[in-house]
């Protein structure tokens, strides 16, 4: 565990979370907060933490088999070319995908628009022993809704209560909630759709669009810091990752994973059948 | 592309596919067809594999957020034990988990039983551009079934013809059927089961009922011979993949995911908009 600094179990966590009086606009995308290393030691430390993770997914997943009711859920939101899927290439990507639900949220289709912001969310929620992974989520419900007007403010200012309702009851049914806000500077984002300009094989993941809500750049930071510190819970706090570099994003949002799990301390179900009978059993066959 | 015999383009394709006169007790488990590496080589090559395949995803993937309408759908039978965990982890683990919906089938719930057997399966399909991994599938309703009569004869009989049309129509809107049966030896299992009871952290995978369904081996394999040899068709070829050894079956799956990908040949989407144009517009930002 080389590199980790904080002395506490959690230094991640501890470093990235959303407290009293958090303020987006004083993260530097460009930091590495909890890490002292370099890229290198980075990728080194991810891959020692491999299987810990795998370890411990597959005694949650198995605990879940068991009739275990705890699951996570990993909610990741930054604006666009932030790093979304690298993280769920890079990082969730090395998990078991038979312990994984993940769900891209895009804009609402017709039937989503019929039923209330959180109808669909509901529907993705992990099952027990899942690591349910949600690229974008309901707040977009209270982001690009907000910064666009696409509902009228009385609508979208009511959400935030309703998300900490929602979020409350989905932890009291056993589900723990780690939300991550991916930051990048517009500076990189810039970088970052150029060279996707640049390259024919990157052409289809832009959209003229991107580029326009680019003007909205200090709306959008406006409507974050608002759902960053309205629903920044007990239950279900936000962690905001500095994002500009992509390598240490990866490593913040593994390691945010894998203490959650470590503090979940999932242990392997004990045989409900006579261990040594079944032996015998399955000899004689 | 060493250890790869074979002078086709789909070397583990032709010689994995189940043809006229197929006969699954002919199939030596622990064989390995269309490879004369070792172990070590059969890792070697699927990581020289993986960059290609992630590619060919990704181009898949790109080609349906473009308004393609082609996806695949890997379909994965085999007893208990078989290794069916095992190719999900290795081999659909190394896509990126945005490509990949993965379905575990378990015995039908109360709603499922309500609907026709393939009802579940339709909803599970994959979309355009995605991989879509059924582990378990439509044909546990002529294995299972068939061998526990959990419907009468008339009931399953039909279903050979009904999977044949379904598996036609959706083949016909675009998506690619691979299908795949883990063949393992009966003495391998028992060797499996038994690695099972002896760890406690495994006792969480064994079932009594596993012991119980070895019992029924030979009607299991006259199951599985009749679904093979009446529902593989031109376009949704069943291939039956030796599986004693771990890493061949890894392997064999993986480089018949690869060699449809590669006959799929997807292409990068062309840009809909002005690139220069573009370059200009964000370059003003």
């Amino acid at each position: 565990m080389a590199h980790v600094t904080g002395d506490g179990p959690r230094p991640f966590g501890d470093a990235l979370r959303v407290g009293p009086g958090f303020s987006l606009a004083d993260v530097d995308p460009a930091s590495t907060p909890g890490f002292d290393g370099k890229r290198r030691n980075a990728a080194e430390l991810m891959t020692e933490t491999d299987d810990e993770l795998d370890d411990l997914q597959e005694r949650l997943y198995a605990d879940g088999t068991a009739g275990g009711t705890r699951a996570v859920l990993l909610v990741v939101q930054g604006m666009d070319t932030a790093g979304k899927g690298g993280i769920m290439r890079h990082v969730v990507g090395s998990v078991d995908p038979q312990g994984v639900q993940h769900t891209a949220f895009k804009a609402p289709s017709e039937e989503e628009r019929a039923h209330d912001f959180l109808w669909r969310i509901h529907k993705a929620l992990p099952h027990a022993g899942q690591i349910g992974v949600f690229d974008r989520s309901h707040y977009e419900d209270v982001l690009i809704v907000r910064v666009r007007r696409l509902v009228p403010e009385a609508v979208w200012s009511a959400r935030y209560e309703q998300i900490n309702s929602f979020e409350a009851q989905v932890s009291a049914g056993g589900t723990e909630i780690v939300k991550v806000m991916l930051n990048i500077s517009p500076e990189e984002q810039k970088l970052r759709l150029m060279s996707r300009l640049d390259r024919a094989d990157k052409h289809w993941k832009y959209n003229p669009g991107d580029t326009d809500e680019r003007k909205l750049w200090d709306e959008y930071m406006r409507a974050y810091q608002v759902a960053l510190e309205r629903c920044s819970t007990d239950v279900a706090p936000w962690y905001v990752v500095p994002a500009d570099r992509k390598w240490y994003a990866r490593l913040a949002v593994q390691q945010l994973l894998l203490e959650r799990l470590r503090s979940m301390d999932p242990q392997w179900p004990t045989a409900t059948f006579d261990v040594a009978a079944e032996k015998r059993r399955l000899a004689a066959t």
